[in-house]
């Protein structure tokens, strides 16, 4: 299928790059003061990330919108969703927690900034992510709603049981992950991991694209939209997170661009430590056909979603 | 002046117990899974405070309010601003940072629970505090002036610049705390780095309080209200640190609760450092009649705000 192929790579690159475009303008210049800080932010944020997450949010916002173009401040709103997910990485990154020193094929944070400015650095994407929230062009009702779905997905889970609410939340899967270390992995254990670690901030970034979208949208959205954005983001996320875990143990360091095969090296909670490699491949395209089956209501305009779902689970790097 | 001694000690008190009761609700229990990142977040924030940011804030919110309570919500602002203090000084105290073993006479965060906990508790603490603020019952529009305000003061200083913004933010002032380290403090940078390691969020703290308390206002508050109240926090915020630098070169680790000597042990940028002990008093009371003036359209009203100011200055610990 080449037209899908080319339709998905088309997605990755203008996504990518209006993701970039707003980077660059949110992120203070490396000679603002102080220097360190704003570069040591830059160095982890322009590291050749896929900006996946921004990509899914514009998407959903223009899938809800109704409108050609993604609208105003989706990606803005992207790149506020990429500052957390770097922040995220950096401090996972530290001598305290993974220590590892390659990320995307360049040394991560703290290697080449230090310890202290990279566990600053992380602090203040997390603050500009929400600085640059507060700034979006939405409704202010709208701008409340997108604060409170990513603050509860990148949190410990408080609130994560209330109406309207994400599952457990990003800095909780990490302690999990933490806590898990050392122990054989249960099925149990390694899903719940996998949803708050990674599958939260996915999820919220589709959701919170399609708040946006809906405060833009001409025709009010149906009341169930939010709900079938979460529904594909929670099974596209796991998915996604599968596949990594997969790509993990079959590949090596050169084309992961990070230490292949650290997570068995530690025993971590993965996937295919519990299922295998082809049960794990197999459940990652049923969660995809999951996935789909929650957007079948937007008909046509679902299309880009389904195929930047798609492209996750079929990706070798 | 017996009277007003009383005043400000009630006012201590009851901000104290309104603002521990909101920290009591909004963190998760010492029971809630995981454990280990709820206990490492309760450790620190309730160690024994003064709680002197959501008391300048719940204040500001009943001066500009007008009314003989508090608005609802003060408290539970309060709350989120008292958790951004102690994320800032779990990571403030870890080894990478300033190495602190002991805060208000108790291990810190990593020596607690260990350093990875540790940088994990103080992310989710300001994740809780954005979700918090996401919560407040005030309108939309008031939060996300607070939302802006807020993550603009605990930045790295962007948008600082911006009309209606604060001073640079609370992580640029502890990068560059951290760049001073070892070199001989200047006036200059001194003052840059107090205004913005700790007036930024003390600061804040009085402004976002004023912003809810003028959404419940009966009557509309004078358009400077605002920038009276920021007057207000940069003067009292930059007084209270000169108090601070006075007391740690003046008093022992078991009065200050914490390792006392340290800014004089590691040629830190202080204010003694630079102007001496007697001109540093002086310069905190003259701050203290400065930010008096700002407020004296208030009238009558500002006596709370003005009483916690003077007492500020006049602590011994």
């Amino acid at each position: 299928m080449p037209d899908r192929t080319d339709a998905v790579k088309h997605l990755l690159t203008t996504g990518a790059i209006a993701t970039d475009e707003a980077l660059e303008r949110l992120l203070p210049g490396p000679e603002t003061q102080p220097h360190s800080i704003h570069r040591a932010m830059r160095h982890s944020t322009f590291a050749g990330g896929k900006r996946l997450r921004p990509i899914l949010c514009i998407e959903a916002a223009r899938m809800v919108a109704g409108t050609p173009e993604p609208p105003d401040g989706a990606a803005r709103l992207g790149a506020a969703l990429e500052m957390l997910h770097t922040y995220s990485l950096i401090h996972d990154d530290l001598p305290a927690l993974d220590n590892d020193d390659l990320r995307r094929g360049q040394p991560t944070c703290h290697v080449a900034f230090g310890e202290a400015t990279a566990i600053l650095a992380g602090d203040a994407l997390q603050t500009l992510a929400f600085q640059t929230i507060s700034d979006l062009p939405a409704p202010p009702a709208t701008v409340v709603a997108i604060l409170r779905a990513v603050s509860i997905a990148i949190g410990t889970g408080v609130g994560a049981d209330l109406p309207g609410a994400l599952a457990p939340g990003m800095i909780g899967g990490q302690v999990m992950d933490l806590e898990s270390g050392g122990k054989p992995p249960t099925a149990d254990l390694v899903e719940r991991i996998h949803r708050a670690k990674t599958g939260a901030l996915i999820t919220v970034s589709i959701v919170a694209g399609g708040l946006l979208g809906a405060a833009e949208a001409e025709h009010p959205p149906s009341a169930d939209t939010i709900v079938r954005l979460r529904t594909f983001g929670e099974k596209a996320g796991l998915a996604f997170q599968i596949v990594d875990d997969v790509l993990d143990m079959t590949q090596d360091s050169t084309q992961l661009g990070k230490t292949a095969g650290k997570d068995t090296a530690t025993d971590k909670a993965t996937w295919p430590a519990v299922y295998g490699i082809e049960q794990s491949k197999a459940d990652a395209s049923q969660l995809i056909a999951d996935a789909f089956e929650a957007l079948t209501t937007f008909g046509e305009a679902a299309t880009p979603l389904k195929s930047l779902a798609q492209y996750l689970v079929e990706r070798t790097h």
